[in-house]
Parts: C-alpha cells; structure tokens; sequence
C-alpha cells in the first residue's frame, strides 16, 4: 500500500478485530472479499493495521484506506471514513491522519485565524461574537439590535441560524438594514464590527444569497453543514473572496450526541470542517445549553488549530456560558485564538450596547 | 397561533414537561422568552401543546411551531424540527405533520412511484437494483459487470456510493461506457434496465456532474443528502428533468444509530427525504448488516407512500438482504412498490447475469 489516509474507530463490540475488519471492508470495497476481483484487493481495499485494547473502556482500531479512494474530494472523503458505518452503532471515529498530497486538494480555510484577525482589526485579543435573535422580530428590530452591538464593540455580529427568509424579516429585506446599521455603528466608533449573515437557502437559491450578501456589503456568510451539505462552505467562499466562513453546527448533532457512534467533536468540529473551508466553527461549549464536555471542547480548540500540513489554523467558536463573571476561565481554558459566542446574555438588561462594551472590557 | 408544523419528540428526561418547553424556545426563539420583544412572542415561538407520559417509556411530547418559521423552506424547516437539538441526547424527533401551504412549496418527488414505474417499463412488480462495486475497478470492468446484470433484467443499476472520480475509473470516464453497457444489454433483451451514476462532486462539480450525466444518456442520479446537503436531491432533479433522483443514506447514520437523539428512522427515510426530492430513499433493510428493526422498515415504506396532500408516493429501498430465499418474506412485508437492492449476492456464484435473472423470475 503506499500513501494512504489513516483512521482511527473506537469500538464497541465482543470482538473488535472482527468488526475493525468489517468497518474497513464496508468502508472501501463494501463487498467480500473473496468476491472482488485482484487489482481492486491490492487497489483499493482498506486494511486494519492495528488493534489496541483497553481495559474498562472501547478499543481502538486503526484502519489504513489508500489516498486515492477518496479521488481527492471532501465529500468522498467523508463517505470513506464513516459513511456507510454511521448507520451502525458501536463505531465511532475518533481520529485521521490524511496525508499532505490529499490534503492539499481539499478546500482548507481560505482566511483562517490571521484572516479574520485582520477583517476584525484585532490583532490580540480574543473574538467575540453575538447572534441576532430573536426570529420573529422585524428587519429594523433586528438591524436595531445589530446596531446597538456592534456599537459595543463586539467584533462579529451574526444572525441566528433561526432567521432565513421568513415574512417578518426577509432575506433580501434585512440585509441591507443590518449593513447599513454596522457600518453606521463603526462610523460611529471607529470600530471594525463584521456582519455575517446566514445563508440557508435552497441549492441555487444558496448561491443567490451569498452573492446578494457580498454585493451588500456583508463580511461574510454563516453556513449550516449539517443542511446544507459539506461543500457549502466551500462553495460560499468561493463566491465571497475576502468573506469570512462561520461554520454552525445546526442539525449536525446526530453525530455526536452518544459516545458510541458517530464523530468525535474535535474530529468533526475541529479537523473536517476546517478541511472544508470554515474560517470559525462554532461547537456547543460547556457549561452551556448542551452537552460537550470541557476535555471535548478544549480538543475542538487544539484540531482546530494544530499545524496541518500547509492549512491556515481556524477560531474555535465555543457558543453558550460567555459572560463577564466566565470571561477569564474561558479565555485561560482557551486562549485568545478563539471566538467566543455570546447569546442572550447581551440582551439581558435591557442595553445591549453597555453589556457588549463591559464584555469587551472584560476580555482584554 | 394559526397554521403550525407539528413535532413530536421522544424526550428521555426526568421532567420531560420542561424538557420538552426547552426544546419548543430553543427550536424557535433560541432565547429565553422574558428577553424577546412582544411581537416575536405572539409571531414566532414555538408551544409545548401537549405531555404523554408512557409507563416504562420515554415520553412524546408535541410541540406546535408557527408554520411561518420554515419561510417556506426545506432547509428552515430541518433547522427549525431538530437543528439545535440534534446536539443534545433526550430529545429524539419522531413525527412531524406539515400543513398543505408548506408542503406545496417544498420540493418534494418529481417522478415518485408512477414516474419511476414508467422509466423503468415496469408497471406491477417489485423492482430490482443493485450496486456497482468494489471500488478499484476499471471504468471497464465496471462497465462489464453493469452489462451482464442489466442483461440479466434488474431494473435499476446503480453506482455505489464508494464511486466517486478515483483514478481507477474517473466519472467521465466510466459514466458513457456503462450508459452504452446498460444500452447493449437493454437492446439485446428488449428490457429497460436503467443506469443512475453516483454523483458527489464538490459545489459546482456536483452540478457539472448532473449535466454529464444527462449528457451521456443516464437515466437519473443517486445522490447523498448526508454529504452533499439535503438541498443536493431538489438540486439534482432540477438539473436533470425526467431522471430518476435516488437517495443514499451514507453519512446520515448518526441521526438514526441511537434509541435516544436523533430522528426516528421513517421520519428521516421516508418523510423527511420525500419532502426533499427523492423518488427512491434507500436505507439499511433488516436482516441485512445494519441496525434497523422490521418495524422500523416497514414504517420508512408506510411513510414514503402515505398519502400526502398531493405529494406523489415514493420507492422506499431496503438496502442488504435481498435473495432468492428471502424474496417471498420481504415481497411479502414491504409489497410490489418497493425497489430491492441486492449487493454481493449477484456476484456470488460469478455470473451476475444467471443470478439477476433468476432473482427477477423469483420476485414475479
């Protein structure tokens, strides 16, 4: 075998050879073995290099695919390393390993961390973002809001995955008025706030969008994988140069809401969604809403981040618990690297421009 | 509150009351109710309707939301059921009843039942496919093996999910040599076997990829909403006017592999992917190597065909397990609207043409 893309499964099973071999079989060939014909055995069937056992806990198992299964695409890639094996419980992937040659024909972040750093004007510190909710309200309700935080300083402001093109602030309708809001809001303060609308509309519409959003003026788009698919990120950077790419992990949850199936979150959060082309991926942080665990987010941070071949590193985005009294475990927990999503906490009060500036204050 | 898209959840909670109230603000609002502005309260929040507490079971809880916030799309309504909480264990989506005004402006089957009967000549009978596989061959010997089973008069063969554009037999290189393979053999018989490629390019290559297709003469595509989005199977159908628009379950699995989360089988098989454009929905059969129970399956097929304002019917397609000795059980369950997939079985015994006419004869 010579270049090959490496993927480790944690599994849950009496024998885990045995279902490491199935993994591997179904995963590439999907056929016995002893029905495929001899250049595709010594081709393109994955194989199981090891097996670790370990007391009390899953095994690991380490499977080796060779690199040109995945015909250097994201979405094959994907199909390779769980697709079919994410309809079965008791397989779970917890790591890859993807060789350079692959690595460079995926899609990558096209800003990363500098790049947004340089988008924002902030070099140092750590980002904070909001989320403009909630659905229902107006266009200038909204752009009202928008104004109000981005006045506060805080360096992202995003729509909720919630707002789409609904009758009370339709797509066409409210993007302009939030433009025109922030840009009105940094006028104001010499401020750099960026607004990224979510883009979540049916194929071509999708497209349509992200171009109505760049001739705007956005900053960017938000981008739902988990429905739109995994080439929309791509696809959304691709007409938006110079456009930052916030990844949301809505409807994404499937894979990684047990512990016995599915993706682990660094893997998923943190290494495929930067292959795919987010410049931020927003994960459930903990202490939160939902369920990750500190060790869980702090690894989405690391693959996040982590030397990768010649790939831009990404902001981890943890959402949910921000706030002034959590700002300095999180920024330890984190560091600066990071974009820190905070929701309702802005609005509380009733002065969402005084609570985002203390906020700002509080994490420098 | 006027017209509403109705969900009901399984919610595993010790409270599944205020669980299920979590869910109904989280799904629509995103923010506790005491921060949204009046209007947003009585347009847009979503409302716990009812609790049934079941001995020894989880609860279902039934939850209205404003049918306005879908904004009349696919997309918005997938974020809108589960998008949030498909990141959270407890809370699992198992029906949902969309009014007639939504379902008019989803996208729904082009072709269903009638239409792919009608592509297929196959008016009364169950219908037959298989997959082309392993990957690693030769656009030619794929190009044989789709040869010799169109001979043998299975209905519908189609590309597995593993192809994609791998050296071995790039797209444009396979796809026009089996559309002329299935051709010989259709001539040669007088049978209408039909050809559907794999398609999962990467954004605009998934588009080019449907267009060649079309091109060449294929009779449709198969396609992984798990990947590709769920907006990828409308896309498809759009681009390929009279194809056969097949849905693969690949990368799906994590929404259905636990008891606890995610979306009940025939809610994302059957419901969910009809709505989205399929015309056939394929998903692990019982007795096959995947997890579903035969009271799962049969309620994927009860879903892709019930009546539905005036959404055409759907295919449902157990994949694994199909055989001559089994034919009569699983005839018998799912009934003649059914496509049947059958995989290694054809190529056992090494003349898939003998075996795929003896598994029509069987199934007649």
């Amino acid at each position: 075998m010579t270049e090959v893309i490496t993927a480790v499964y944690e599994i849950t099973a009496e024998d885990p050879l045995s279902r490491a071999t199935d993994v591997a079989v179904e995963q590439s060939h999907e056929l016995p073995t002893e029905l495929a014909p001899q250049n595709a055995i010594e081709l393109s069937l994955g194989l199981v290099r090891s097996i670790e056992q370990r007391a009390g806990r899953s095994a690991l198992a380490t499977v080796d695919y060779p690199v040109d299964l995945a015909g250097g695409e994201l979405g094959q890639l994907l199909v390779l390393l769980l697709g079919n094996v994410s309809l079965q419980d008791g397989v779970r992937l917890v790591d890859v390993e993807i060789p350079a040659s692959l690595l460079a024909a995926l899609p990558g972040p096209r800003l990363g961390v500098a790049g947004v750093r340089e988008l924002v004007g902030e070099p140092r510190h750590a980002l904070l973002a909001t989320a403009l909710k909630p659905v229902g309200m107006s266009s200038e309700q909204i752009a009202q809001l928008a104004y109000e935080i981005a006045a506060g300083g805080l360096h992202i402001v995003k729509e909720d995955q919630g707002l789409a093109n609904q009758p009370w602030a339709p797509f066409v309708d409210r993007v302009p008025r939030i433009v025109e809001a922030v840009r009105r809001a940094n006028t104001e303060t010499g401020g750099r706030s960026v607004y990224l609308p979510v883009v979540n509309g049916p194929a071509a519409g999708f497209d349509d969008q992200v171009r109505f959003a760049r001739a705007q003026g956005a900053d960017g788009v938000m981008v739902l994988p988990g429905v739109a698919g995994f080439g929309s990120l791509a696809r959304a950077a691709e007409l938006f140069p110079g456009g930052m790419i916030l990844s949301h992990p809505s409807f994404l949850g499937g894979f990684t809401a047990s512990a016995t199936h599915g993706i682990a979150p660094d893997v998923l959060f943190g290494t495929l969604l930067r292959l795919a082309g987010a410049d931020a991926s927003i994960f459930p942080g903990w202490g939160g809403r939902f369920s990750l665990t500190r060790e869980q987010c702090l690894a989405i941070g690391d693959a996040a981040r982590r030397p990768l071949a010649g790939l831009a590193p990404i902001l981890p985005a943890p959402g949910g618990g921000m706030s002034i009294e959590r700002a300095p475990e999180l920024l330890d927990a984190f560091g600066p690297d990071t974009v820190f999503l905070i929701g309702a906490g802005l609005q509380r009060g009733g002065d969402p421009r005084r609570a985002a500036e203390r906020l700002v204050a509080a994490t420098r």
